[in-house]
C-alpha cells in the first residue's frame, strides 16, 4: 500500500530547514490577522533561535502586535524590510534610524508589481491560515479566528520560492471551500494560535457621528452626487474610518433615493459595505480584506461577495485592475498640501505612523477621488504648504474635503465647472490652508534632516520621497 | 474624466496583434467546450489568414471538430503540436506522417508541470470563457453554453506570456462569481459563438447496462471493497464510461451498506458524481472539467463542488496533487500488455485515438490503481504480449479487471495475500492474455515501422514511447 501524500510537518524549526531558509533571505507575511497576528512573530523567534541573520522581510503591513521584531532588528536578524504600512514600535524605531537600510515603502498594488515581474522575488511566503488540510489547501473563512479574503498573500503563494502554510486548524482533507489551492504550498505546520481573534477584526464598524465628521462626511456625500458619476453601475471605494462610513452612508442614501444600483464596492470590506451589497445598492462586493466579522461572514456565504487578489485589486501592472473601474473613491490624509499631495506616511515632522496601503493606487486608479481632513489634529494644521512624505502624488487627487469646504484640483476644470451650478462650498487650496493655519495652535514642523530611513515607492516602482530619521540613531 | 478602464477588443485580428504573435509562437488552447468547440479553429483561421506560419500548438486536447487544422498543418501554419489526447482526423492525418515534427503527448499533469517549470512556456493563451467582462473576468457557470469549471486554463493564464479571453456572452462588469480573475487576462473578444452546446457535454451519462460491462464493474468494485480502502475518507475517480459508472454505481452502493463516508470524488465529473455528492456518498467533489450539465449546475450552485486547476488535480511538481490522494482509479485501457503496461494513445498496430489525459497521473498517485478492460474488442485481443504504444507504466498500474476475472500486480502481494481470502476470480496476467487471444478473431498486429510522428512523455519529462507513422507519408 502506498503511503498517502502529505505537505505536513510539525514544527516551524523543520518548515525553515525543508524551505532551506539561508541568511539574506527574503521572507513575506500578509497582514490579514491585523493586530492580532501571531504568525510573524512566531517565525521570526524560531528564525532568531535558527541563527539566521540578515533577513528582507516583506510584510504587507505591520502593526504594533510586531513590537518584538524591534529586537530582531537590533540582532541583525532581520536587516532589510519591505512593506505597505507600518504603525506602531516597529515604525518608532525606524524612524529613528534603527534598521542599517532604508525601509523601502510600497502601495498594495504596487507590491503585487514587484513580485509579480521579479523585481522583488521571495523566497519563502509564511501563509496564516484560519483552516487548512494537510495538503496545503487553505481557507480564511473557517477555524478559531477566520479572518475572511485572504487576498494578500494570493499573490506571494504564486511566486514564491517556498510557501509554509501556518494554522491552528487542520481539517480532515480535502478542505471546502478552498481560498488559496493546494499546489500552491510547499508546507503545512499547526501551532497552537495564529492569531488573537479580538485584535483580527474590529468588533463593529460605525459611521462617526461628531459634527465636523458629518460636516466632512456631507460635503463629501455631494460633491459625489454633484458629479455625475452617481448612476447606474457607480463603483465605490471607502475605508473603514467613521468619516469614510458616514460618506457612505450619505452616498448611500442618495443611491436608494435615485433608484442608483451601483456595480460594486470594493477594498477591504466592513458589515457597513455588506449591508450595502444585501439592501441592492451593489450587485457586488471585490473583497481584498476583511475588517470585521459581518464582512467575514457575508464572504463565506454570499456569492456575490468576492475575494480578489492584491493584484487583482491594484496591480499597477496586470493592464486593468479593479481600482482603475472605480467611480469614486473616498481616502484618508495625514497632511495634505497646496499641490494637492497626500501624506499617509508620517506625521507632520516625521515619524512613520502608516504608509499608502492602497492609497496611492486607489488615487490614481478612480474616476473621482476625494480625500477627506479635518483642517487640525491636536493643534496641527492638516493642509500644509507641502507634505513631510509624499504619499499620494496630487495628480491623482481630484478633491479635497473639509468641514469647511471643498477644493477642487485645478487640473480638474471639468468638475470646477460642474460644480458651478451646486451650492457646494468651493475654496481653493490656499484659502483652505489658510483657515487650517488660522485654527492650528502649533507651528507646521520643518521636515526632519537626518538619515534616510525609509523610501516611498510609487506603484510603478519609481522612488517619489525619502522618510528621514526623527531622532540621530 | 479619466476614460473606464477596459479590455476588450473588436475582434480576434486586433487580439492576434495585440498579443504580439509572431511566426514560431506557442499558442495555447483548452478542451473544456470538447467536441462543441468552436475557439480553436476561430483562432487559428484567423492566424492563416494573417500569414502566420510554424505555430507550435499547446492544446489540452484535441476532438473531431478540430478537423480544419489538418491544412492548418499541411499548410505549414502548425508545426508543432503538444496535447494530452487526440481523437478524429487530426489523429489520423499526423498517425500517417504530415506534422513534420513528433506530437508531444503529455500527460495532463505533465503538461501543466511542463509549462510552470518554463520548460514548455507559452506566448499566447487563448481561453474560451463561457461568460466574460470586458477586463477579463471570467466563467465558466453562465452564458450561452456553460461548460462549468475551468480547470485547464487556471494554468495557462498564470504562465501565457498574454491571455486573450474570448467569449460570446459579455456580462456588465464585475462578472459574478469569478472562475479566472481579471489580473491574469490582457484581452477580451467578442465572438458569435464559442460553441456548440450540444458537443460541449453529453446529454446525460448512464452506467453501461449489457451483462459483460456489469460483469466487469462488479468485479471491479469487489476489488475496491477487499482491498481495505473503503472505509471513511476513501477518494474516488472514475471516468466517464459505462463501466466507469457501473462501477461507481455498485460502489457506492457498497459505501451505502457499510455507512462509509467518502472524502472527495475527482477528475471529470458528471452528474453521476453528483448524485453520489447529494447523497452524502462523498463530502466533496474536486472538478478539473465537468463532463454534463448536471455536473454545471451543481458546480454554479453547491459549494462542496469544487474546481481545480490541472496542477492542483495532477501535478507530478507540486509536492502532492490530488491524485496523490486518491485511494482508488478505475481507468479504462485500449491495450494491457503482461508487463500491466497500458496503452490508451493508439489502437493495436497504431494509430493516434486518444492520449494519457490525467490517466497516467491518476494511476502513479492512487494507493489502488484499477485497469479494466473487456478481453476483445472488434475481434481484437485488448490484452496482449506487449502495448502498441506505452501509455501508463505497469509499475503504476495495480489490478487489471476483465469480465474474465482479475489479475493482480506481482508487485502488490499486499493485495495478492489479502484477496486470497475472497472469492475474487484471481488470475495471472498470463492466463488472462490468453482468455483474450482464444476469444480473438484477428491476430494482434505488429506495432508500425514508420517514422516517428509522436512520442509518449511521462508526466515527469520523460519520453517513455514513440509513436510511428501508419502508412508512408
Amino acid at each position: 500500500m502506498r503511503g498517502l501524500a502529505t505537505k505536513r510537518l510539525d514544527t516551524l524549526d523543520e518548515a525553515i530547514i525543508a524551505a532551506g531558509l539561508k541568511d539574506g533571505a527574503t521572507i513575506s507575511f500578509h497582514h490579514h490577522l491585523r493586530n492580532g497576528d501571531r504568525v510573524l512573530n512566531a517565525v521570526l523567534d524560531r528564525l532568531a533561535r535558527a541563527g539566521l541573520r540578515g533577513l528582507h522581510l516583506s510584510a504587507t503591513s505591520l502593526f504594533p502586535v510586531h513590537a518584538p521584531l524591534v529586537e530582531h532588528i537590533r540582532n541583525g536578524v532581520v536587516d532589510r524590510i519591505s512593506t505597505s504600512y507600518i504603525s506602531g514600535p516597529v515604525g518608532e524605531a525606524i524612524s529613528q534610524g534603527l534598521l542599517p537600510t532604508p525601509v523601502r515603502l510600497t502601495t498594495h498594488g504596487g507590491r503585487a508589481r514587484a513580485i509579480e515581474s521579479d523585481e522583488a522575488p521571495i523566497d519563502v511566503a509564511f501563509v496564516a491560515a484560519c483552516a487548512a488540510d494537510e495538503m496545503g489547501n487553505l481557507s480564511g473563512r473557517t477555524g478559531r479566528a477566520p479572518c475572511g479574503t485572504l487576498g494578500y498573500p494570493m499573490v506571494d503563494v504564486e511566486h514564491a520560492a517556498k510557501v509554509v502554510a501556518v494554522t491552528d486548524t487542520l481539517v480532515p482533507y480535502p478542505l471546502c471551500p478552498i481560498d488559496i489551492a493546494q499546489d500552491k504550498v510547499d508546507y503545512v505546520v499547526k501551532i497552537d494560535a495564529i492569531g488573537d481573534p479580538g485584535g483580527i477584526v474590529s468588533g463593529a464598524t460605525r459611521p462617526a457621528a461628531d459634527p465636523q465628521s458629518l460636516a466632512i462626511a456631507a460635503n463629501t456625500a455631494a460633491v459625489i452626487s454633484a458629479s455625475g458619476l452617481l448612476v447606474d453601475g457607480f463603483a465605490f471605494q471607502t475605508g473603514a474610518g467613521g468619516i469614510s462610513l458616514a460618506t457612505a452612508e450619505a452616498v448611500g442614501r442618495e443611491m436608494a433615493a435615485r433608484g442608483v444600483t451601483g456595480s460594486f464596492a470594493c477594498g477591504g470590506i466592513t458589515g457597513f459595505h455588506v449591508d450595502m451589497l444585501e439592501a441592492g445598492l451593489f450587485r457586488s462586493l471585490l473583497d481584498v480584506q476583511c475588517f470585521d466579522l459581518k464582512a467575514v461572514a457575508s464572504f463565506a456565504h454570499n456569492p456575490n461577495h468576492m475575494a480578489m487578489s492584491a493584484a487583482m485589486y491594484a496591480g499597477p501592472h496586470v493592464g486593468g485592475a479593479v481600482v482603475d473601474r472605480l467611480s469614486a473613491v473616498v481616502l484618508g490624509a495625514a497632511e495634505v498640501d497646496l499641490d494637492f499631495n497626500v501624506n499617509v506616511t508620517t506625521r507632520s515632522g516625521g515619524g512613520i505612523i502608516g504608509g499608502s496601503g492602497g492609497h496611492a493606487d486607489a488615487a490614481q486608479g478612480a474616476s473621482l477621488t476625494l480625500v477627506t481632513t479635518r483642517l487640525t489634529a491636536a493643534g496641527w494644521a492638516k493642509i500644509v504648504p507641502k507634505v513631510t512624505t509624499l504619499t499620494t502624488p496630487g495628480s491623482s487627487v481630484d478633491v479635497v474635503v473639509t468641514e469647511a469646504g471643498v477644493a477642487v484640483n485645478p487640473r480638474r476644470v471639468d468638475l470646477i465647472e460642474r460644480f458651478k451650478s451646486t451650492d457646494l462650498r468651493i475654496l481653493s487650496i490656499e484659502d483652505i490652508a489658510q483657515d487650517a493655519r488660522r485654527l492650528a495652535s502649533k507651528p507646521t514642523p520643518d521636515r526632519p534632516v537626518g538619515p534616510i530611513v525609509a523610501v516611498s515607492q510609487y506603484r510603478d516602482g519609481s522612488i517619489i520621497d525619502e522618510i528621514r530619521a526623527t531622532a540621530p540613531p
